[in-house]
């Protein structure tokens, strides 16, 4: 049986002069006439393994040195700890199996390639150092998010990803459907006729699960989506994509201030469990791609978040001696340079802004006394600005009935949210986070497209 | 603060005596002139927790005693144990502060209602306690598999949703596009124009992650997916919803015994977890739904699965004394009945099917050394027939290259799966698991429509 190169990370002294079998892939080999040392890989650690291999040991070492990069091999040798050397250990190989051969023109050689053209080789970046930490990250950023949740008795739900609604009457969507595209049905006055879809009716890629999501919580008290999410957006951006992730909770008997609460809670959590268990991922990343991005982590985790409302921060961006692109006064929805300028400039830590106008906010969010604002909060972060958004729901029916009327939604296709108000109908809070966002500030990439497996953005969809 | 009642059954002494605020949904009252049995569930746990309202401690206590079912309430009182009674504890009230008040006509009242009517109401039935034990069990056992996979060293890839090839080079599939419905791009040619869609080309909605997480298999050795998957299929099974999740685990390194091994260690370890913390839960499905449940769940984790191969399966259907629909001879595709008789009938416990006919498989399928045998296994379950099919991958770039000729694909969109057997390729294998399927394994629900919170099938897409 093998045994993973992160276990011997973990713990060298349980395999130390002893016999072991790894297999991986080779990343490099420098050779002499009598001795070759092998760098090999096995996918379980953004580390290498070392392997002596010597002439005088192995018959077949005149095929294992012309080996080419990427060839898999199959190593059986001794353990042996190296003090002095740069790695800890090596492994002096009694026997080298030669498991596959890769072509010589393997495009990832030792030289350093840009993020731009491996996004080109999306099936190959994964094996680069700065990949394999990425999307390390990411596996251990989405289970730590379940686990904190869980913990917490929160019931994970899975909401449609095919829907027929539109959930904040914003965003550009996608259509699904099997229609003939050269030959669709028509209705008498020659529209596409959508009662000949699949579905019966047109149907659209979700952009949000809230709406969704809310009946659980009025079941199981605190829930939680986790999936994909789409927008059609002709945005072009280092920050946006048309297929993204989110994770969205949602707390019957909470308001706002346990709203903020448990966003903090959890990005705190997710970002110890990190620390805790991709130390040598984040190493990597701080010491390649973003020399304060552990400092910038140890912060997240040690200090609370700053918290101010939207007209605080309205004067704090008025007061400040920045000349922006877009110009502040009460009322505005703020941009990235305003959310960028007020985490990285003014409270140098993340920050909740609460108390957003009414205006520019989602019809469910909840309407403040003042008649002017709604319990909304949203967290801008360093580097990526806003990364979460939640509110109190509303969920006074009259209210939210006017509220609908004057923000033209239609009535009849939120039937069924309008009884969620008549039905047991409670304070209920939640947010949603953009999972790549996160990923951006913890890994401090960035561009949306280098956290995403197979990014999908316009124009593009290779893979 | 509230205490959650699920934490009063867990450890009802430590509250015992003492003075507790609940808040919750009423799901029952019977009331006389001084005193009112109240059951208020509040979403921590499917069991109630009975207060008891007395007219001459209470203000409200009329105000409390008209309020209709699914209204909701804060209760504060002492926690006293009735080790005479039905239920455990009781909560002798103080106060109760009405939260708010439901209207009289909701739908859930005391009666049974059928599962083709709670369908309808898809925003309510989590209410209901079988589908409260349904979905409850649906989240556990989500974060059962990221547990297991996590702590086996398996790494999490979001493979895309929007993708321009189909998997399987079969499935129905589902577009996406942002074309204008009724006036859509066109080619000279007269036919739509796609390359003016927002990708630039024909995208469809994926049917399976598998191809897209084999690259991440070759750089990190042991991944995989958990995520929605989609068939456009007009089929009105049971067992068929258009849209569902599926797990897909990739290990490098790896071939069918060892993917047999991690299918079996990956459901025990499922079902040994939902023992563990669903209970309650599945003690209510074995009690109502299907008294069978608890026996079958003891025995899975129990007893080794059993093991055969293709051929033997189609012996064992030959000598059967059962009249099936489709006949039986080697080189068909088994259809449920085959499966359900296999696994029901003759071995009473879940069975792996190995080594079935290259022609009736996919592409990617190893092709064994007989030349008409593929390294592929299927594993049958009592009620549901196929759960999960794997298969060890075709890693010999020249074969598959050939099979693909066979099996007609177009090799050029397939020139980067095809470059993963050129540089780095090496033994690799791989399983799904319908992820509803599983569901209704371990709940005894036998639709597929009531393990999933939103149902899509042909013709309905409410909600």
């Amino acid at each position: 049986m093998d045994v993973l190169v992160k276990d011997l990370y973990a713990s060298p002294s349980e395999h130390t002069d002893q016999s072991v079998t790894i297999s991986g892939w080779i990343r490099t080999i420098r050779d002499s006439k009598k001795i070759a040392f092998i760098e090999v890989n096995d996918g379980s650690y953004i580390k290498n393994l070392q392997v002596i291999a010597k002439r005088d040991r192995l018959a077949n070492f005149e095929d294992v040195v012309k080996l080419p990069i990427s060839s898999t091999v199959k190593v059986t040798g001794k353990l042996v700890e190296t003090p002095e050397a740069q790695q800890p250990f090596e492994l002096h190989a009694d026997s080298v199996d030669i498991e596959g051969v890769a072509a010589p023109d393997y495009p990832l050689q030792k030289k350093k390639h840009s993020l731009e053209y491996l996004r080109t080789i999306a099936h190959l970046r994964p094996r680069t150092n700065t990949f394999y930490a990425v999307f390390q990250i990411r596996s251990l950023a989405a289970f730590a998010i379940h686990e904190y949740l869980q913990h917490h008795d929160f019931v994970y739900v899975n909401t449609p990803i095919i829907t027929s609604s539109d959930t904040e009457g914003a965003g550009e969507m996608f259509r699904v459907t099997t229609l003939d595209p050269d030959h669709p049905a028509k209705t008498e006055a020659g529209h596409t006729d959508f009662s000949q879809d699949f579905f019966g009716q047109e149907t659209n890629l979700t952009v949000s699960g809230q709406l969704q999501v809310e009946p659980f919580a009025l079941a199981f008290r605190n829930v939680y989506t986790f999936g994909p999410t789409f927008r059609a957006e002709d945005s072009h951006t280092k920050r946006h994509a048309a297929e993204f992730w989110m994770i969205e909770p949602e707390m019957a008997f909470a308001g706002l201030p346990e709203t903020v609460t448990e966003i903090e809670g959890l990005l705190q959590f997710v970002v110890q469990y990190l620390l805790d268990h991709a130390h040598a991922d984040l190493q990597f990343l701080n010491d390649h791609v973003d020399d304060q991005l552990l400092a910038r982590l140890h912060q997240t985790v040690s200090e609370p978040f700053a918290r101010i409302t939207y007209s605080k921060a309205i004067e704090l961006l008025q007061e400040a001696d920045v000349a922006f692109q877009y110009p502040v006064e009460w009322g505005v929805d703020l941009k990235a340079e305003h959310e960028q300028y007020l985490a990285e400039q003014v409270f140098h830590r993340p920050v909740f802004v609460t108390d957003y106008p009414r205006a520019i906010k989602a019809f469910y969010m909840r309407d403040n006394p003042d008649e002017k604002t709604v319990a909304a909060v949203d967290l801008l972060v360093p580097r990526i600005g806003e990364l979460v958004g939640g509110s109190q729901r509303e969920e006074r029916e009259a209210v939210l009935r006017a509220k609908m009327q004057e923000f033209k939604l239609p009535e009849a296709e939120y039937d069924w949210y309008l009884e969620l108000r008549k039905y047991g109908g409670t304070k209920h809070s939640g947010f949603g986070i953009g999972f790549e966002r996160l990923l951006m500030y913890v890994t401090g990439m960035d561009n949306i497209r280098d956290v995403i497996p197979y990014p999908r953005v316009q124009g593009s969809i290779n893979f």
